[in-house]
């Protein structure tokens, strides 16, 4: 594990949680070694997470033989070279999102690892709200039909105050705001669900003086198969405070969703019944996927619980079950997401609709 | 009263309910006649709605002594024409809206109105919905702090059907289709709460084959005052039977409303409360400025009671207890937001932000 | 009509209203006179709603050829009497409810109407709320199953300052405060969806101080079908301006409302779709009974129209074009409620479970 | 620990997984043995959870000097014997709920751990649900002034089928159904919140053929401090998953809840605020005294966090920080919550109001 702090204790949680809450896991996870910046907090972060070892230097992780899978929860700055190398000595690799501070760092960190052969999952933990899940099977079911309207805004309000410094502040460290923080959350979403990006047309907005990286995105986006919407982010949306919103119309019915109550999917049908209108389903039912790391139907999960998901699939890919994709994540889809987070900075700065274009590992 | 259709029964039911529910009246309205074009249906209009007289040409109206207000809730091809003459003839004018097929339409519609000093009042009824109005009013009573963000969408669904034909998919007779029918409720409410619109990029889509005119509309908009946000409307949202949603967020609160509920107001306030959330304010209380027209507080009101109250404010001002302005909708804002409506064409088109520039009379 | 304030004006504006918003009406009603108690103040309501006279004295409607239909919306005292009377001289007869102070006076209004042979209702206006009418159809359909549970409360919050003096507080005048007010509502619905209620265990209290009639009552009942629940009623539960709520359990399904949301109906159904939730039914769909009196679907209607649907449901019913039950409420439903409310007090005083007997007109 | 179905599962992983989410913890726990009556379960479950040792004799625990805090998750006719001879031999306890099959039962439990001189936490976990901490301490600040209604409803829909066959619907092993099931979590609530119950007029109904225990109870309960309520429990309400729903309002507030959407507090106050309305509080924020054991604020938890804000409270009282009253249940709580539930059963089955007496210890 690299890092220790919101992350990293999110990540640990997840792996040690595992075995209570699902059994047998795929794979017994043993916590072999966390590594950080600040001797003091990361030899306590040891102790209370259950690691073996502990490391001001990442280099040591990537060396040691007893290390299979390396999780890098650190800063964006911190992504590009402990990731590689990582997947260059052999490990499987976990990436926090945004997977680079730009598009080109994203490219060059899924070319490295998947030329390593290596499994990769990019932190995109959203795809395993088991109401995301369920959406994405939905709509894999044709019970949405032809999808003409994605909608999606990420709205916290933790930012007012001038004074916050943290590495997310600081452009050299995280490449950006709002977008890269947020934004690509929605992005992501956009892409589990409805297809690929084809184009954007954005405001980038920075509103709190003195402040080196944006606030805010509001973006119109266009789909490759059709569907057109919006994707906002902020965090100056006072009284939100993890509203990760998103709404999906298509010719048969409608998906919407808020990540302050994830536990719920609301669901329109257009099926004639005299009783039209839309279910909000309680997304804990028996035949959920996620179905063995929860609690009976109707005890709700949290925020916390998606890591559990999205790590016990991962060392399923790893454990051959399955592959990282669709459910998972890859790099791939960590690069694509950074390709439109840079078109939202260009079209703000070009004030034009910027088409995007991917590349690809053989091109 | 010209029209019998869905804006004609809704003005005549408001104009006769006034009495009821309000006494005294402003003005006590007398209803002279009805125009329309089909002759069976308006002489029934005029018996059910309790017209004196009706008449199959709307000239009829325009030279008859006894009507003072004249009312256009025809077609949009038919704003222009009787509603410039009545004015001419010295009558007020209350038109629907959007004012013109387009914004030079408008703007002709405007000038000669203006230049025939008569009072006129355009149809954005939702400025007359009580939770806009405290909306506006918490707003100017600075609430809110600085605004940052305004996210508005007009969603209705019952558009899916190739086979619609009424003159609201008929180019030459509406001008366009959710833009004008239902971005331009989002406008005026955008304008009415927040400030003037000063660019917009946006995609007008028509997904329904054979459709003459557009379908949905995504845009991203810039306030001159600072505001960014989104604008969008669509008729292909299913399960959205009439949600015009929207959210305003500032630098001390934020508020959120859907016209679903119109009723309730969601209002959060940055106040140090450690019972810190969004309040839902159940609009019906005995300060606000249309209790004369409710029942008690608690006993909600209809769609339809927006009306009685636009059209008792307008009885207001022709009776010179208060200008149109600030509250209602003057043809100026027809016009202006018109301007808007046209430039997200031109947007779309474009593939650009566009600045919009407004016209004044005097220019 | 009998009554010119809170009542007097909700039916006033209904029958007026009727020919604006469904036409043809059953029968087209003209407005012939009113009555109350304030010379000042009736002749003011007479000219406001149209009345061509008025007067102070009800004996005077009662002997009135041109009258045929009496409207009663006066104090609870004031039903008897002029109801019976005006009955007697062969006029069809509208009761606000509860319609007797007691059973007693409930079962005498009714013996007499009855005896006179002409048509009656009394004003349980939630029946004619379209999400009501809506519940009624699904449950007559079976789409619940078997009833088990049957939940009611209503709740209001206006009655806290011992200051309040008007005839609701006088028991000689009103009978009984929440009870014949709030709960008898909710004992009709209880009727009107799941069946006759055989026994309830109640406590009455009065908590402010000097109050001389109740401000709230719980109560559990029991169904002669077999279902359970329960029924409260309070003036005191700061937060709920008219929140009338139930909620219904069956075998196969569920049901819930609340009166502050009345457009809206919960649906749940157990079969056994995976999305499994409640849908939230926005009640203004073209095939519902009452669509001649509203707007397009999703354009929502207030408390004051359930007062159209119950009187054009009235109108139809003297017209010959069905029977006043079951939709509507009868004075024998009126009577009924009445037995009920009269054993909350009993049981609250004896407490013990009150089983409930009912009258006949042949006993 | 005792048990490793359901309470076993979801103790043993608060357990574990207070390190990682607090830290440091009150005491650090290790997870010495596990008893239960499968071999080949219960030896897995030991594995699953991290405990050194495993037996199918719960004796052995109780004689094995290493372990200092004995938790019974087991069934209730498990609850007595075990959880007293822990106590004599000196170790703290923990039993889940309804401490006793009945009243007698609880008592002899209360009484022999009190003298046995140990700490004793009875199992209702919702006093840590958030939201109702945050409602604790609000009625304490005397936010809600005079409280007059207290309405609580614990709603499931899981016991349908009569085919289902666990001890829960084992008269012998169980006590009874519904009633100690969920109607004791409701009587705790109230007790916690709001006070001392002083008579109950109950309804018990069984509805599925041949079951041996009650589906569902119905009662108004009175409080000796004044308030007035009803209090609710079923396992046949389709589609309410877990709906623990409660509402309290006094002379100057009110607030509600649902279980089903735990992170969310409703709370209203008579404040004279234009914006009056009930708020919704996303009960995570930063002053809470759960927030050690949360994630950032808005990043909302489940249902299986209860159990870790309850036993890190019960290791806080086990090392001296605080009492285990007032803000945990102790074994009193647990046998004054039982004296409820039996009283229920003879209201039910005297069919009248049932006054409730409390046994001391000293008495």
């Amino acid at each position: 594990m690299l890092g220790y702090a919101f992350m990293g204790r999110a990540h640990s949680n997840a792996f040690l949680g595992l075995r209570h809450v699902a059994w047998p896991p795929p794979l017994l996870p043993r916590l072999v070694a966390i590594a950080g910046r600040d001797r003091a907090l990361v030899a306590e972060a040891a102790v209370r997470y259950g690691y073996e070892r502990w490391t001001t230097d990442w280099r040591e992780l990537v060396s040691d033989p007893a290390i299979g899978l390396f999780d890098n929860g650190g800063p964006n700055s911190a992504h590009a070279e402990p990731t590689i190398e990582a997947a260059r000595a052999g490990k499987h690799v976990v990436c926090e999102k945004p997977l680079g501070r730009d598009a080109d760092e994203a490219f060059e960190i899924w070319r490295a690892v998947a030329d390593a052969g290596v499994k990769h999952l990019c932190g995109f933990n959203f795809r395993f709200v088991p109401a995301v899940r369920l959406a994405r099977e939905l709509i894999e079911a044709g019970e949405l039909g032809e999808i003409r309207h994605f909608r999606a805004r990420y709205l916290q309000d933790w930012a007012e105050s001038p004074a916050l410094d943290t590495w997310r502040f600081r452009p050299a460290e995280s490449g950006s705001g709002a977008i890269g923080d947020l934004a690509s959350h929605a992005i992501d979403l956009g892409r589990f669900l409805v297809g690929e990006i084809e184009s954007v047309s954005a405001i980038v907005k920075t509103f709190v003086e003195g402040r080196e990286v944006d606030d805010a995105v509001e973006a119109v986006v266009e789909f490759s198969s059709g569907p057109v919407g919006t994707i906002e982010a902020t965090r100056l949306a006072l009284g939100r405070r993890n509203a990760m919103q998103w709404e999906i119309n298509g010719s048969k019915g409608s998906l919407w969703f808020d990540m302050e109550r994830l536990n719920e999917l609301h669901v329109f049908r257009a099926d004639g019944d005299r009783a039209r209108g839309a279910k909000t389903v309680l997304v804990s039912e028996a035949d959920h996927p996620f179905i063995d790391y929860w609690w009976p139907p109707g005890h709700i999960i949290g925020w916390g619980d998606t890591f559990l998901h999205e790590l016990a699939y991962f060392l399923g890919a790893i454990a051959g079950r399955h592959e990282v994709a669709p459910y998972g994540a890859t790099f791939e889809d960590g690069y694509r997401s950074s390709e439109v987070c840079d078109a939202l900075v260009r079209s703000s700065q070009s004030k034009t609709r910027e088409q995007i274009s991917y590349r690809t590992l053989a091109g």
